[in-house]
């Protein structure tokens, strides 16, 4: 049997919980300087598993990889106006280097429009160039006074995105397209984390866009976690950068329209908070580094062979597989380790159950168990992994639904949104309405049309606004 | 017919050849900060495919990936003096952050001994937790007052591997392991550029370690390229940090012993120059972003119906494929651009060779033509892309043998150096010896064995130094 769980319940203290889970998984830890993190191995191999199905649908749109530089000259910043109004307050500037002062300070970029856009207006000189689609996995600093490991830090890692289209049009369904076949798609079908997809407020948008679109998810607490955002910047930065081309039909100059998107290793948090537990982490199977544990109950009666065997098998048949034949830590502690860690399932190799022929199969999600016959693992393995990966998306959805209060009023939103998300009319939030709800720690996560899809105006008749306490 | 080629040859200014492929080729360009690049999207293709297979070759040993922060503690970077000796005039500095002057400023990693050494003396407590075997793809930052795009730029990517080992002999024989199965292989195998595999003077090794291992190719211009190294880091940062161990018989608190170990997007610039010609680049197959170029000639009597099958039959057969159909752009133009960006296999399919059931089929490296039947062309195509890295191979391997040559005397060395590789006895040069080189400016790349092989003590008898000028 499993020992009671090392963690503080969720009920008790849901931040407490989670850092407990990011500890005793060994996700990550706080680097020396203030806001920093460390990723350990196991963070680290679901942030990867990430990145590889996120670069590979970015890819699917057309979209090539490009790396450019951290250091970015301070007067770049301040070319597009809203933008550097956004960002100074955070911003990491080097003034030494080799020895010496600078001549120009040299910020670390916080996101790397600006430096990317003076390239483009080189590269893009007529529509031939377009569209110019192009995407970097980078890290990126913020500097961040209230740190938390994964949904906030100082530096982080994420991928952004940065296109030039010739048309207004053709960008805006560009920033859809990536937020829908993307974003939400890599979140619901692989992340198992259902979400809404909207658009941002003005007040929410990101500094020097025209629109921002967002990818919503509810954690375990009833708050909103942002788990993506794609921008529609209109021609605010190719202005600010004379990125221009010349048309087909007249040649006439005309600024290109332009978009950019991101996700980061915020996800990570957003994957613990979604789906964890009193006992830790539960990972999805299209997710986990390590998608089924064998575990070793006691080296007797060949039970090591067998639990080695049907290791090699269960990789044999393409899966993750660990094999914990570590019999010198008590069993019971290495069931708790693997509960906290959320590897889906666990296949229990013992010499009791051997002697029949059979093993033990536990499902990470429901805990239930199961005894199995040898022959029958790789089938029945594969099975649980395809129903865990359903039953968490199902249950992640209930418990969205459970927590989402339809509402007509903003006293009743503010009231409904400390255990969950409400929605309302926006028209009955509008600019004052939004400015009330922010002082009760309430924002607007997004708006959308009444069928849930994205709005591409804000003057939209009926659109719903969806207002949480958020991370 | 190809035009003549846009690129300064070799022969004529070498240095102006190297920029004037990467420049044509789109690989990369010129940051705003000096000394900062911008890789582009074709140059990036080629890092990404060096980075996937290296990792796969990292993975293979047991190593796991994990992510450090970007930003150090400046005091971190003295606690191991030679180390900080090495890197201090290099360093970038950050005294601004927030909005703020910081109260102790903070370096931007110029590589992770430090700030994973804090980690290390905190995760490793006991023999059961090694060996620990970690390491990290990022970017790292060395003030370059003389930069060049891939070979030596303020900030590179590169992978920077860390372990933590019981045993002097275990973490050698693991130094030793990762320069030959994962740097040696792969840069043999896959880049098909023959490298010496060596170990570092006392001089020339990498400030902190005990000992440097480094694999040294030989450029198109007879200079020396150092393609990555790895180093025996001794108990020089565990004592510095305190990472020790309790040993499994007695309980013992012993010193870990170390190894570090990196390659980077140097190694682009190695490929350029190892393999390019006067008309650009030459990829091998197995790095190439696109290995078939299928050029589409002119859209008539149904060539670009049946260029597009051809380019989809190809793809089908697991190649990496581009189907160049920018029929408003010359022929002739086009096919010189396949050959500066370097794409092994080219296949022209025009609607003169059709009419006969036929395509054209050129080789990059040799630029030999073939005629092929339509139905014939795959099969075709995969020998040629076997026979392209093969002989890619043996072509730099013999062009390194001509220009190596064995030598008993320093001023025969110098001379020699000129022109390539001289090989010499170590014991002919010393010391000072390698000042008397050094002045001439020409460096002692590696020691080897009489057999090649790479030595464990610089005080084996009969060792052989390679000495060269180098990037």
């Amino acid at each position: 049997m499993a020992k009671p769980s090392p963690l503080t319940s969720r009920a008790a203290d849901f931040p407490r919980w989670y850092q407990d889970v990011i500890a005793l998984a060994e996700l990550a830890e706080n680097g020396p300087v203030r806001g920093t993190m460390v990723i350990r191995p196991y963070g680290y191999a679901i942030w990867e598993r990430m990145q590889s199905d996120v670069d590979q649908r970015i890819k699917a749109t057309g979209v090539a990889n490009a790396y450019f530089p951290l250091f970015i000259p301070e007067s770049y910043l301040s070319k597009e106006a809203e933008h550097v109004e956004g960002f100074s307050p955070e911003l990491a500037v080097v003034t030494h280097a080799g020895g010496k002062e600078l001549e120009e300070p040299v910020v670390v970029r916080p996101t790397s429009e600006t430096i990317i856009n003076s390239y483009f207006a080189k590269w893009v000189q007529s529509y031939r160039d377009l569209p110019l689609l192009l995407n970097q996995w980078a890290n990126v600093v913020r500097w961040e006074l209230r740190p938390r490991l994964f949904l906030r830090t100082t530096e982080f890692l994420w991928q952004e995105g940065h296109t030039c289209h010739a048309t207004q049009t053709e960008a805006q369904a560009f920033a859809l397209r990536i937020l829908d076949e993307v974003y939400r798609g890599f979140m619901e079908e692989v992340l198992a984390i259902p979400v809404l997809s909207g658009r941002k407020t003005e007040r929410e948008k990101f500094a020097g866009a025209d629109a921002s679109y967002t990818c919503e998810a509810m954690m375990g607490d009833g708050k909103a976690l942002q788990m993506g955002t794609s921008h529609d910047l209109g021609q605010n930065f190719s202005k600010a950068f004379g990125t221009m081309y010349a048309t087909a039909e007249e040649g006439r100059q005309e600024y290109v329209w332009q978009t950019s998107w991101g996700v980061s290793a915020r996800m990570v948090g957003g994957l613990i908070m979604a789906h964890g537990d009193d006992a830790g982490l539960r990972l999805p199977p299209a997710i986990a580094p390590v998608q089924v544990a064998v575990v070793l109950v006691r080296d007797e009666a060949g039970a090591g062979d067998t639990a080695a065997a049907l290791a090699a098998e269960l990789r044999q048949a393409g899966l993750r597989v660990e094999l914990d034949a570590r019999t010198d830590v008590s069993f019971g502690r290495r069931a708790v380790q693997w509960e906290i860690r959320g590897a889906p399932c666990r296949v229990e190799v013992g010499p009791r159950e051997l002697a029949d022929g059979h093993v033990v199969l536990v499902r990470r999600d429901t805990a239930s168990k199961s005894t199995v016959a040898l022959s029958g693992v790789v089938h029945e393995v594969a099975e649980v992994l395809r129903a865990v990966q359903a039953d968490l998306y199902a249950e992640a959805e209930a418990f969205r639904r459970a927590r989402t209060t339809e509402v007509s009023t903003l006293d009743d939103a503010i009231d409904a949104a400390q255990a969950g998300f409400a929605q309302l009319p926006w028209a009955a939030v509008g600019l004052d309405g939004e400015a009330q709800l922010n002082a009760s720690g309430i924002t607007v996560r997004c708006l959308q049309r009444p069928d849930g899809g994205v709005p591409t105006s804000l003057e939209e008749p009926g659109l719903v606004a969806s207002v949480a306490r958020a991370y």
